[in-house]
């Protein structure tokens, strides 16, 4: 049994986030399923790791991290730092700044897409459509700046691979299950960076992981 | 004329949660205001500062930073690498937990509270009394969290402070003026903590931006 434990469900794209860090850092884990309909995740146990009462939450023997993203970086400040780039004030801040837009533009505007075409599907809820038009507006204002940007250099923070790609993968593979898949048509440069992630094992891994949940999904 | 600008508008706690950064960590810097009533974050001039059109942007000379967070963790990386912690794997990952739980819990919670209460009035809109409930109920669980987290340690990441706390501040500073500024009085070390953090004159600074828009306030 790996030492490296990540508890909770792989239909979670906030759990899938911290296994892309995992596979590009080259960590040894296993993952360790928190059964969410059978509130798992309020237990005494669960609540010990994460006083939230969430998922996911990494436990590197006796340490305890929660909060999906701060799972990425400490995964690659241990063991791939080159991914934050943290030696160099310039291009740290760039991966600091498309962390941040992953999380407050990019993933904001596409989670409730997925939550509405995915999720309330599941649990036999209505997909309210007024929500998913709304944030399309939004995403694709995001993805006009990700061309642009796209345009100027190969990845988000610039002309390496970082977190701040590798963070988007785990919800962009759900877009592809939702009537949506072809979003990215539009906007060439981001799809060829889209394409790029999709060749890497991690995302692969991603990928598989999410097809039981999500049939149709990329 | 300080070589830092920062481009905004002191109301915002955007910005003021970077105001709380350069003054502990000791930057010279001059804010920029920005005029939002007349569109000017949507010039081309600014979209030239931050794509997205937004505001706080920093300059560093010819070197553009912008999301608050990420212009904090820029400014505490440069000037004062100690509320980071990054030098130490555990503690800085510590500070990146309660740096993701202030975006993701604290303010996501705090954030449509002050919207309702204080903003949506400055344009004659109604409060929303139903959001600003839903949200009270949401902030009242994490300051139990906190309540807990604060009775074992000092601060949130440890016997240290750090951004992870100064984050917190510029939102909270708008609670005062709200109808709920006796919301800590349920949780004494949350209270203690919120003091000590008063006293420090980068907080007081952030009082003083907020006075000429929130009358009531802290």
């Amino acid at each position: 049994m790996a030492l490296v434990k990540l508890y909770g469900m792989t239909m979670s794209w906030n759990v899938t986030r911290c296994v892309a860090a995992l596979e590009e850092a080259g960590v040894e884990y296993d993952v360790v399923p928190i059964d969410f309909g059978a509130g798992e995740h309020k237990t005494p146990d669960h609540l010990a790791r994460n006083p939230f009462g969430q998922m996911p939450v990494l436990q590197d023997g006796d340490f305890y991290v929660w909060e999906s993203r701060a799972i990425c970086k400490y995964t690659c400040r241990k063991n791939k730092p080159e991914l934050l780039k943290e030696g160099n004030l310039k291009e740290s801040t760039m991966v600091d700044v498309w962390l941040e837009v992953e999380a407050h533009q990019y993933t904001a505007a596409l989670e409730p897409i997925i939550l509405e075409c995915l999720v309330r599907p599941m649990f036999r809820r209505a997909t309210d459509q007024k929500t998913v038009e709304d944030n399309l507006v939004k995403l694709k204002k995001v993805l006009e700046v990700y061309e642009a940007r796209l345009t100027k250099c190969k990845y988000l923070a610039g002309d390496f691979l970082s977190l701040a790609d590798l963070n988007h993968v785990s919800a962009t593979a759900c877009l592809a299950a939702t009537p949506y898949a072809s979003l990215f048509d539009a906007y060439p440069h981001v799809k060829a960076w889209w394409s790029g992630l999709m060749a890497r094992p991690s995302v692969q891994m991603i990928t598989a992981l999410k097809k039981p949940y999500f049939q149709n999904s990329v």
